[in-house]
């Protein structure tokens, strides 16, 4: 059971050149809530399930604005997620201050990344059990679709989906990606919502209180309201 | 027997992806006192079942006042509960210094969650094993109510019971919850008042002596005296 | 034995959520010499008893001063009990000097409470093996009684008993509480001397070598001379 | 089992005096894509296989400018090595800076080799998961090729192949040491696609999508771009 | 064997309260040479055995003044003893010179307490193995002596005998407490000697070679001589 | 097995006196490659092997000046010896700005040794894996030859061989000692080289790619160009 | 086995009462080269064997001026030596330099002895693996004779010898004690070298070669050079 020796903390590699807790930080965000993007060079959407505690408790929030053209979702460990949202406003601000534009989405994932890197190699730390997905545009370089895992890696994507059941809406995903090339918004959210729909325990009711989307156009973000949300669930 | 080997410290992830320190930090709220919030826009009720030492003690104070429209209700280890009720004052005292308002009870809540997730990623520190239950009044957002617990996580409640033998509480409030959203101040301390009932562990015999109830309408926050108490109980 | 996993440090939650080193510090205060308080809101007597390390030695003394209205009784670890009055008596100090009068008892188990908090939350440091017993009178509310715990924990009490052996007194004081509440200052010595002699281990011996009184009345504390406690105990 | 004592830290050398640690850092790196380096004197090649996390990413890169003169290929832990790629950037500025001159190959190496000594005996770090290739010309030298290891080793190569599958480039380039040495920039490329290709998985679908190709020269770097790439992999 | 699993630090308690390296601590006084001190009001005699480490090395002294009014014995490990002469001295010095008096015996006690229990909590550190006799007097109380242990705890006591075979020493000291409290200073100077011979390996053979004395009357302590010691066992 | 207890880091003590972690490190040295100094007071010769990594990479330099002087061969953990190396540089050019003079092999020597001993001694290091031989001349005591062990212990030797298979050179070497004491500079080159080729693993093949050779004499330190050791290969 | 478990650093206390980690330290002592010194109040020698690494290393100095009156000889861990003998000169250096006279031999000592306690008692160090035997002379008091432990232990000695086969030596120095009082300054000389004889592995030949003598008079310390002890040797 080499397991059991070099698991302990983050800072020691197994024989095998792996981190092993840094791969168990992975598993806590596939215990997250789902989380689904897909987008082109012109719009993308950010879809995600909501969590309720308890039948006593609201729903909690899953997609964060991080400045008017760049949004985040998090799947995982949401208290790691909440540091890592707050780290995101605030180097936006940062850049807007000193520069007087908005971050744009890659920016902003870099910065994340750096983080998640530095607490993945502090002796008196852990690993953040947390994955964001990061929409945004910015002028030069269109819709981007950004995703960081706890080890820090950093990926561009056309379209993806983390958290638990998370697989079968990458399998959908997969098979449309042609269809998300030349994609309208109205065609895009119907994708999103469609690829969460499969990650869906009971896949009948996805309800406007379930679900929370996000639009990215050219230099614009926006957050569906629940009645929107609705309106677009009954076109599914 | 995994849980053996990752459960020593809150820093190192089990293979499945959970911090096992801060399940068992849980365990200890289970073993306070039972705590029960339920509300509305208009008004919101906490009460709290007081314990005693032993027989020769007098009884330990459960709800505190935060500020004149919040108060806080704490459950599991009271010596770090007596540190967070500390920092929810300075936090309250400081908003009302800056702003000249109270500090509304979800700007409380986010202070104890980053002071709980916090205290969970020092090396040398443990998570706090306490859950509180924040009441209060904010003037956009009428009553609220709040909970968090140690892992940082916080939840807006339409009500909750935490503590010991709170599932009974729990079940009572699921089965009315619809009556919750047009309850009158008084209809709501009934409701509140059987929850606890419930999770008494002698039902029959609920006293002022045993048990705390504050009340809060919007812009107020009143913790009922022990003969107001008496006379809430009389006609439960 | 999971005990054996989780007991070794006091920033370790077992999976009950326990913290065992504290609970094991309560033990250290089971193996001091016991103490004995009780009172009501005109008076309140603090009897211990003394010990002899060997026949070579004089008896260490149990019950210490704080200001003219405040005294306490300490048992357990005699050196972290130390620390703990010498903070006490600085604590005193600093508000006589501050506002210009005498510290109550109430600030100054809270004074306490704070200090054994922090001592059980370093990571380079252990729970205080010690549990004191205040005694004193405010103006507002008459006097007072309060006992700490190796948690910080604090509880106010009509009366008590700590220490080694001290189970028979507290009994004795659970017989008597409705005469404690209508006693007068010569009758509530007599109470604590009976549950002090309870607890005793040769019970027909009680002599003023073997243990200290103080009492308090309102704005008063005096701690009674050998001579003093001889004709009590003959009285006795 | 000697292994399992002396492996769990890089400060504890083994009986046979070695570093574990270090070399369970390796063997990350050897999970990495594939580089591959020739030259001689007068040119240099890198060329990089890129990887896919899945369907839905788009391609990482692997290869980096550090100056107008110099490129570095990465392979290993992608994190470790967004580091040191910062680290090199940052020599180099501060080289240009203070001496108004690009940095030179060797200096580079030199001061990545300082930072994984570094942090391979720092108590609280782990060593760098992640090998580098820097390819580079100064004036004096030429153009000249250096790798690094986890171990802070630098060594001068004619050519080198470093990451997953690398043998069996390696075993190509051996095979074609004395055509380097006159090779022109053209022939030069194509030895290290050709070694590239022995090295990929698939070895008949080497497309411009899945590997970078740069090119040294004297005082000039060149990334080549995805067309010029195809390009080349049609010449093949 | 619990015993192994709570003794390898002095900030772990055991299931049952103790401190077991405090405990071990008061083991190695048990291995130092015999230290007796008896007294009363107006005067105090200190005597102890000097020990040889071989036959080649001159005796080592274990009786040493802090000032013209207080002198210390020492048992245990030598080099701990050393370190608390030195912070005795360091206290008296500043005493005289702050307060222009001599420290007494119960100030320097209690810094000799103050500075054991320090040292006994502080996580990288361990409890001196020394036990500390201080004899002295002062102006009000007259001729004292203290006892310390490695605990920190002080007593003061009306004679006593530590370190190896003081058993004996003790049994003889107990039987003869009454003939202490009238004693002259050369009553209590046989009765000090004829303890020490008690605890003396081979009891026939105490020279001035092998003990000190030293003498404390109101205002003076005294060292006796070696000439003085002969005279004063030649009258045993 | 003693082994696994006492030879985990290198501040515990084996029951038998020793520091295991020291012996580990001296077994890297054992891995390096051979080094061979031989010398009298008119001249001295240090010659080494070079190694490389693997048929790809160029040999790794294995002397280095320090000044006009003083020449130090490396062997065993490079990493660990380049760090040495550049201590030894700094050391000679503090020596040379303040008192202007180069500094004697002797001082180096020393100042290795010092900080080879700091870094055995640091809880939060570990023993440097290298073993340097100093060869350098001063103006009082002629040609001299330092070699220090990981312990930091230093030897001045009239000739030594270190690294691996380096126990034939000294067998080599200790036949030849009376030789040396009056050699000339040619025949010093002659004995160096024939004891390097003693322990070289293809005996037969000595070539100026793989050795190393530098010249000590009065006031000049000088390392051999490839063409002249090539001369002096085919004299052998 | 209770050894293992409270021999792994010096701040645990074995249930015996000792530390375990100095004891080790001590056989590190007894396996260094014997060190021989005796004296009167008029004169003292200190021999020590020298020895080499190997036949091709130059001898080892072993004993080392430390002012003009006193030597120093050491055993053991000759780094943990040369860190003790450079603090005993800083130390006689300061003293020269603050009273403008020699520090005097018993001083001296002290300083090793304190350094000596604090690398004992640092949680992140070791005990120093050395024995010292410092001769040396005052003006008050004659010649002197001091040996320091590992434990940090001094004693005064009228003759002494440390180090491998040291027993030989003391035993025929017990043989000799009284010739010491008397002798003159050659007579203490042979006594000497017949003790470091009777500890030589091949007691015949003795040779000025394999040791080293230095003389201490009224103040002034000399080292005899190698013909002087050749001439002792041929007295023998």
């Amino acid at each position: 059971m080499f397991r059991n020796q070099y698991d302990q903390d983050m800072l020691t590699w197994s024989p095998q050149g792996r981190l092993h807790q840094v791969e168990y930080a992975m598993e806590a965000v596939k215990q997250g809530s789902t989380v689904v993007a897909c987008g082109n060079k012109k719009c993308a959407v950010l879809a995600a399930l909501k969590r309720k505690q308890s039948k006593l408790s609201s729903m909690q929030e899953k997609i964060f604005a991080i400045n008017t053209r760049v949004g985040v979702a998090v799947s995982g460990l949401s208290t790691d997620g909440a540091k890592l949202v707050k780290l995101l406003r605030e180097e936006s601000t940062r850049e807007e201050f000193v520069y007087g534009r908005s971050a744009c989405p890659g920016r902003l994932a870099a910065a994340a990344s750096k983080s998640l890197q530095i607490s993945m190699r502090k002796s008196s730390g852990r690993p953040c059990g947390v994955g964001l997905v990061l929409v945004g545009s910015s002028e030069q370089l269109g819709c981007q679709i950004f995703q960081t895992c706890p080890s820090g890696e950093v990926h561009q994507m056309s379209c993806t989906a983390i958290g638990g059941r998370s697989q079968s809406a990458r399998t959908y995903l997969e098979k449309n990606m042609e269809a998300l090339e030349t994609a309208s918004v109205d065609e895009m959210i119907m994708i999103a919502l469609r690829a969460l729909n499969e990650s869906n325990v009971d896949a009948s009711d996805l309800t406007s209180d379930k679900c929370e989307v996000a639009i990215v156009e050219l230099n614009t973000y926006t957050l569906k309201s629940a009645a929107e949300v609705t309106t677009l669930l009954t076109n599914l």
